[in-house]
């Protein structure tokens, strides 16, 4: 099987956007145990997009483009797609009854994005308006997404999958094993991977870092080896691996409060609510996430945390005194069980020689009882610190009360 | 001309890495006035390699490559491309000088980077070790990049963009506008696009949508019909167009507060800390913005922002006098000049038949003045409805301090 993932959009070869798309289908085909044999973008022009279409048919035996699949006048690929598979298009009540129960009668895309090719299995798009298709043909596969990422992503992942598990068999039986990994980066897991390697023959392993994480992903035909590689790992680093439906280590974290009925409240500077965002992405925090005080300024950090006019003075407001009594602070206001207080300097501007731009000062801790509080220096654009702060913290609260290990080591 | 970008390497072919130099180097050459036909990305696999960048060369006339230049036994293009190109591979005493002048004498790649193609150009990296290269025979240029981001960049800006101007001449002389709108969607910009283009006849246009932003790309030979195009765009949607660096209506927002000298905070529940989030992505945010209190329990409601108990109990946590009272608490705690109040259902859960999920309400007023107290209605996942509350309440904040608009029309 070859598979080629297609991007459709003037946006693309123009620059506008990045294309995260291929990434994403490709790491997911990669975990299935398949692999992408190329990627490529083509244009909205109809007549360049159909021959492009075409080449990549004759090459690769699957196909899965992404946009293209909008109301407007510049979204073709249904049609050109239509096209090729000689469909003609028609209305489908399906299509169309799922639109009118999420976005009500009046949507005015509804004529249009009901219109489908008759010939294709029609995937209704869970998040947006635009459904994807799946054309089969002599062998041939082609799967139509839509181009925004969010809509794609769950249509991959809910219809695209397991059809593709269907479709095609596993032709090695290769089996794969995903471990998830926080606080932790590549070079430190690399050395125990290379002697596993030679430990277990059979075991292929590729490591993903992402912010938060570190996926590894380990392949084989045989099972019994993977299980012990897989052991042989989390006994290695019994702290830092963790589960999760989707990787995430903010997913780990909610898991924890929920099945602990404990309660959480946040003090945040230099992360700017960004570790309140990634706890209230997960539905449900609400049981157990109180809120997270964003005192950007000096004058919040004393009016509402209550941190002294001399901490600020003296030591600055990002200095151990200050996370620690905006901890104590948020500990006054809110009836949380746990709290982070976090101030630091995210840059590009601020930094000094004491204290360069990535100086990160922290506070972890429970009600009634001694905080950790720790320092760490990031090296990043102002994006990245803001990002990698906000993991650290929350990986270090979920080791904190999962392990009842120290937050800062 | 026809141009292709082909980038290079299995981590992208397996979504480890995402292909942000295609982009980039589309950008670039869009600004300059051409565009790019095609991307793709091949594996290190060398035959595939080699027939993948000779279909490339016979359907464009520019191919330019990045990836597979360095000197671990997977960078193959240098061999590849001087094979296409029927050339011998020689040590260069120029690129050996420049790395031993930049990395001393024992650097252990030097050997090897300092072997070249004979028949091409080469183009020092003056960041990095692995050089680049041109390739030009019977009207076709191929052009070698190496695949690290930093190096690439500045390759390409240093010296290929002096190439390209040097062999190429403008053949069609194509213009560009980039507009961008806030609080519309695509279905609302369409109908006027479509009688646009009747009365603009060389007027191509892109409709890319994103939160926050929709971007319009104008493409046009004629530059006075770009111009008037441009002109009856903004005039008929005056209140939704406008300038940032990136398109990111966060960003309009960020140059008004900053050029006025105004002062901002929000009272975030249902988009738990992403307002806040958005707004401090900006460097130099802490000029202006306050902070934001993340009031995700009615506990936090009453006591730092002063939501009278009463009201949560009777209007209920997501209702118009709730959002009013926490704006109200907001300026008692903070000084800012504006401020922002939302209280919603993000979903999944939390719904009832009077107040489905989706339903926002928000308040955005200026101290001492009557604030805007509005609700509306949104669809879609947990994940989207925060992210369209967000953008929607920074887009309508920024209309009404820019065009004195009503927050909610």
């Amino acid at each position: 099987m070859k598979i080629e993932v297609v991007a459709i959009g003037d946006e693309l070869l123009n620059g506008l956007t990045v294309n995260s798309n291929a990434a994403f289908i490709s790491r997911e085909i990669h975990f299935l145990g398949w692999h992408v044999d190329r990627h490529t973008t083509l244009p909205d022009h109809p007549e360049t997009l159909k021959k492009g279409l075409q080449e990549a048919m004759e090459r690769s035996s699957c196909v899965i483009t992404t946009g293209g699949l909008g109301p407007t006048c510049d979204d073709r690929t249904r049609e050109i797609a239509a096209n090729l598979f000689h469909s003609s298009m028609h209305f489908d009540e399906k299509v169309a009854e799922d639109l009118k129960a999420r976005y009500g009668e009046n949507l005015t895309s509804l004529q249009d994005q009901a219109t489908v090719p008759a010939k294709a299995e029609v995937l209704l798009n869970s998040v947006g308006t635009a459904p994807g298709f799946i054309f089969q043909s002599h062998g041939k596969v082609l799967i139509l997404l839509p181009g925004v990422p969010i809509e794609m992503q769950a249509m991959f992942l809910e219809k695209v999958v397991p059809f593709l598990k269907r479709h095609f068999a596993l032709e090695q039986n290769l089996k794969t094993e995903r471990l998830y990994f926080c606080l932790m980066n590549e070079n430190q897991i690399d050395p125990f991977l290379r002697s596993l390697k030679e430990k277990y023959r059979t075991i292929e392993c590729g490591i993903y870092p992402s912010f938060g994480t570190l996926t590894l992903l380990l392949t084989s035909q045989d099972e019994s080896e993977l299980k012990l590689a897989k052991r042989d790992i989390a006994a290695k680093f019994p702290q830092n691996i963790f589960s999760s439906p989707n990787g995430k280590i903010e997913e780990a974290l909610h898991e924890w409060f929920l099945g602990n009925k404990k309660t959480l409240s946040c003090a945040e500077s230099c992360t700017g609510g960004m570790i309140a965002e990634k706890i209230t992405a997960n539905a449900g925090a609400s049981e157990y996430f109180l809120g997270s005080l964003v005192a950007y300024s000096n004058a919040l950090k004393s009016n509402v945390l209550s941190v002294s006019e001399s901490t600020l003075k003296n030591k600055g407001a990002v200095s151990a005194e200050t996370v620690r009594e905006m901890l104590e602070g948020l500990f006054k206001i809110t009836e949380a069980d746990f709290g982070i207080a976090v101030s630091g300097i995210a840059g590009p501007g601020g930094g000094t020689a004491q204290k360069p731009v990535g100086t990160i000062f922290a506070a972890i801790g429970e009600r009634e009882k001694t905080p950790d509080v720790g320092m760490f220096q990031l090296k990043g654009t102002r994006q990245t610190i803001m990002l990698m702060t906000t993991f650290h913290l929350i990986g270090a609260l979920w080791r904190k009360v999962v392990h009842q290990t120290p937050a800062f080591l």
